[in-house]
C-alpha cells in the first residue's frame, strides 16, 4: 500500500464526523509583505502599525483574506483534495484579529451529506474553524464541495441539508474588540469617503486592471500551503477543459480586493463574507478588474465610529467595468453569468464614520 | 459619481500645495529577504546585522533603494497616476538609515508647472520627502512628471521652473551619522577593492546578466505598493506603443545596481541620487546587463574610514557591456541613447577607505 | 584591468588553501515564507513554532534545505563560478539547527585537485563548513566541481583524489541536541505513519506534481544570494546546449522533497545528505514528480522517540512515479538514468517512534 494518502472521498466522511487538519502554521510580518507583493493590498491597518496602535491594536493584524486562506489552506487536504468542484461557501467570520507571531490551526465538522443521483459522487457540507495558539477562534466558515466517491458501490448516507444562512446579519456580525476608529483621519489612506457616503445600490468603478502570471498564484497558493493539485501540475491540467493549471480561487478573491481599494479606501476590515460564486474559471494571462455594489449600509449598535457596509465584489478578466452593465446576462431564456464574470463576492466590511460630536 | 479617483491631473496641481500620501507602510525584514528575492541583491550592511551592528548601526538597514521604492510608491497616486512621462528625478538624499520596524509616510510639495503649448499636459515639479514613525527625515528627493490635463479649457498657471542640481554636491551629502568603517574587512565582501583603487573615469564592466520576467517586476512594484497601471495592465498596455506591461524604472535600477555588485563589492550605502535617465523601456524578456563609470572620488570631511565616489551606472538590455564603447551615439547627426541603453544614472555612494594607522 | 573579477579557475586552487566566502547572511522568518511560497513545504517543525517549542527547540528552525541553500550560495562565488559541471556532494552534515535572527557564514578548504587529461579544466574538491553569529558549526559538506583553467599552459598540481564516504554512517550522523519527539502526535501532521512503519526498499509514490517558472527558480535562487549565471541569464543561455536558464539543483532538490510530504508527512529534520545526483537538466516548464524509495532503517543509541530513515529521494520530470519503474535503464548495454530523471538524492531523516511506554 502507498503510504501517500489521496484524500478523503465521499464514503470516508460522516455526519458529526471532526477532522483536525495537520500542520498548524505560524504566520509573520512576511507573510504579510508577500501578501503585498502578490496583491498590491493598501488597506491602512494591515500596512502600518503606528496607524493600527492608534485604533485599539496591540500591532498591525495581518490583511484578513491572507488569514483566511492559511486557514483555509489547512482544510484542503482533508476535504477538498478529491472534489469535483467547490460549490460555496457562507457565513464566513472573522472573529479576531489575526497577529505576527501567531499559530493557525484549523479542523472541521462534518454537517451535511448528500449523494448525487449518479452514485459517483456527493455533496459534503462542513463548518470549519481556525484557532490561535491560544486555542482562541480567530474566523468560522461553513464549505461545501462536490467529492468524488471512491467505491461506486458504496451505500448512501442518509442525506442531511443544511441550510446556511443567506448573509451574515448585523446581530452575528463580528466587531474586533480593540477596535477604536474615532482618531481616523482620511489623510492616512488618501481617500475622502467614509460610512455615510455611500448609499444604497450604488456601483463603483474600480479603474485598475491586474493581470496575473502563473507564478503570481502559485506563489501565493504555496504561501498558503494549500495543496489543491489543479494550481500546480501543469501536465495534469493539459488534459482537463482548462488546457492549464486553475488559478486558486481564493488568490482571484484577493485581487479582486485589492482592486477594489480605488473608491473604498477606508475599509478598516472584512467581518464577514456572506457567500460567493467563482462565476467562471481564471487562468494566467488573464486580466482582473472588478466592480462594487453596495447592498447593505449598517449602523452598529452603540458605536458612533464605524459603521458596516455590505457589498458585492464583482471580478472580470478581459473586461473593464465599464463595459458590464450586469455581471447576470440572459440567454436563450436563462440568466446566467456573463462570461467575463470570474467572481461574485457577497461581504460585509467595516469602516469609519463622520464623528459628529 | 464615481468614488473611485483617478488621480489628480495637470490643473489639480498649485505652486506650494503639499500633497500627504496615504497609505504609510511598516516595513520588515521580509522586505529585506524579498528585496534579496527580486534582485540578487548582495550588498553587506544589509545581508549581514552581525556586520550591521560592528560598524555602528543599531539593526541592518534596508537596501536604500528598497527604501526608496517603497517611499516613491507612495507618491504615484497622487503625482503621477495620469502622467504622460516621468521626466526626471534629482537630489536624491537618503539622510537616515531606513530599519526594520519603521513605518514610512511620504508627502510631497508642488515646486514647478509649467503647461504644455499645445494645451493638453503640462509638467510638475515635486519636492518629496518621507519620515519615519518618529517625523525624523528618511529621504528626500525632486522628480518631475509631465500630466495630462482633465479639461484643455481650464487655463494655465504662471509658469514657474526650478533648477535641480546637478549634483548633489560634498557639502549637502549626507552620511548616516553611526556609520564607522573602522573595522571593515574585504574579506566581507570578497572584494578587494576599497575607495582609494577607484580612479576617476575607471570603467568597471560589470559580468552578470538578469533576464526579466513578468512576475519579478510586478512582484517588486506591488511591494513598493506602487499602483501605476502600466506595470500591471497587461490588456490596457497591449494597446499602447510597448505592447505589453512596462517594467518599473525603479525595478530596473535595482537589478543593474545588483549586477554591479561584482567590481564594487564593498560599497556600503548610497548616500545621493543625483539623476538618471530610462533611456529606452525594459519589458519582461529582456536581460539586463551594467557597466559602472568613475566620475568622482571625494574624500571626507573628517572621516579617514570612509570616502564618497560618485559613479554612472549604465543598464543595457540584451547587449553585454563588452559590445558597447559608449552609450549615446551619433544618428544622422544627432546625438541619443542606443537602444539597448536603459538607464543611465548618476549616484553617489560610500565606501571603506585603506586605514592608514 | 576589469574590477569585476570573473572567480577562481583552476590554477588559483592550492590544496590546502582556505577560502572564506564574502556576504554573511542574516535569516529571518521572512525566508522561512518565501521557502514556503516556493515550494510548498509543509513539514511540521518549520510551519509551526508552538511545535518546535514542544518538541525542545528554540524557536522554530528554518527548512534544513533551505539552511543549506543559504550556506551553499555563499560558496559559489568562489568556488564554481567557473564550473564546467557540479559533479557531486556528499557527506552533507545538519550540525545544528538555524533559527531566525542567526547569521550563516561559510568558508571552504581545498581537500583534492586533479587536472584533466585534455589540459583545460580540472576537478576541485572542497570541504565546506557554515558557521552561525556564535562561530558554532551548522552545516558541512563535501562537493566537487569541474572548474576551467584560465591558463592551460599552468602545469597541473599533484594529483590529490580524496574518496568522500558513500554515505554519512549512525556514527556520524548528527542529531539535534534539543530535540524531544516524545510528545509528538501525528494528528499534528495529518500522516498517521511513524518510523516504525518504514519497510526496507518500501517504495512511496508521492502524488503531487509541482511544475516549474522561470520566475519560481530565479527568485529561490537569487533569495539564497547564489549568483551562478547560468540560471539568470538567458540570453547567455540561449547559446548553451539547454537554449534557456537552468534550474538551481538546490531548487529541484526543495520542490521534490516538498511533494515528498505526502507518505513522509512526520519526517521531523534532515540529518544528513549523503550524496546525490542531478541525473537530467531541470527547465521552466517542466512538471517535478517524486518518489521515495527505504535504503536503511536505523534505532538511535539511547533514543526511544526518534529513529533515522535513509531514504532515496527520486525526481521526475513530466512524468508520474507510476509511470516508472526504475530509474536506471540499459539502452545499448550502458546503465544510465531514464531522461526523466532528473534527481537521485540519498539522504537520511529523523522520524518520531511509536512511544512503547
Amino acid at each position: 500500500m502507498n503510504k501517500a494518502g489521496n484524500g478523503n472521498f465521499f464514503e470516508d466522511f460522516s455526519l458529526g464526523q471532526t477532522l483536525v487538519h495537520g500542520t498548524p502554521r505560524t504566520v509573520s510580518e512576511a507573510d504579510q509583505s508577500l501578501y503585498i507583493a502578490l496583491t498590491g493590498a493598501r488597506h491602512i491597518l494591515h500596512s502600518a502599525r503606528p496607524v493600527a496602535h492608534a485604533m485599539g491594536y496591540p500591532d498591525r493584524p495581518l490583511d484578513d483574506l491572507l488569514a483566511f486562506h492559511l486557514a483555509f489552506g489547512k482544510t484542503v487536504n482533508d476535504i477538498s483534495l478529491n472534489a469535483v468542484a467547490n460549490l460555496g461557501y457562507a457565513d464566513v467570520r472573522f472573529l479576531r484579529p489575526v497577529f505576527p507571531g501567531d499559530t493557525l490551526k484549523a479542523e472541521s465538522t462534518v454537517i451535511g451529506l448528500r449523494q448525487n443521483s449518479n452514485g459517483e459522487s456527493g455533496i459534503v457540507w462542513v463548518r470549519s474553524t481556525a484557532v490561535n495558539q491560544n486555542d482562541e477562534e480567530v474566523m468560522t466558515w461553513i464549505r461545501w464541495v462536490m467529492v468524488h466517491k471512491r467505491d461506486r458501490a458504496r451505500p448512501a448516507p442518509q442525506p442531511i441539508v443544511p441550510e446556511p444562512p443567506a448573509y451574515v446579519t448585523l446581530e452575528r456580525l463580528p466587531i474586533p474588540a480593540c477596535l477604536d476608529a474615532h482618531g481616523f483621519e482620511t489623510q492616512l489612506t488618501g481617500g475622502p469617503w467614509l460610512w455615510e457616503d455611500y448609499a444604497l445600490g450604488e456601483r463603483i468603478d474600480h479603474p485598475a486592471g491586474m493581470t496575473l502570471d502563473e507564478t503570481d498564484h502559485t506563489l501565493a497558493t504555496r504561501l498558503y500551503q494549500n495543496n489543491a493539485r489543479l494550481h500546480f501540475d501543469a501536465a495534469l491540467m493539459a488534459g482537463s477543459q482548462f488546457g492549464r493549471r486553475l488559478v486558486y480561487g481564493g488568490h482571484v478573491i484577493s485581487v479582486c480586493r485589492a482592486l477594489s481599494f480605488e473608491g473604498l479606501e477606508n475599509v478598516l476590515a472584512i467581518a464577514a463574507i456572506n457567500g460567493g460564486a467563482h462565476a467562471n474559471p481564471t487562468l494566467a494571462g488573464d486580466t482582473l478588474y472588478a466592480f462594487t455594489q453596495v447592498k447593505a449600509s449598517w449602523e452598529l449598535p452603540g458605536r458612533n465610529d464605524i459603521g458596516a457596509l455590505r457589498l458585492r465584489l464583482v471580478g472580470l478578466r478581459n473586461l473593464t467595468p465599464g463595459e458590464l452593465a450586469e455581471p447576470i446576462v440572459e440567454t436563450e431564456g436563462k440568466r446566467k453569468y456573463h462570461p467575463n464574470v470570474v467572481l461574485d463576492l457577497d461581504y460585509t466590511v467595516l469602516m469609519p464614520r463622520r464623528c459628529t460630536p
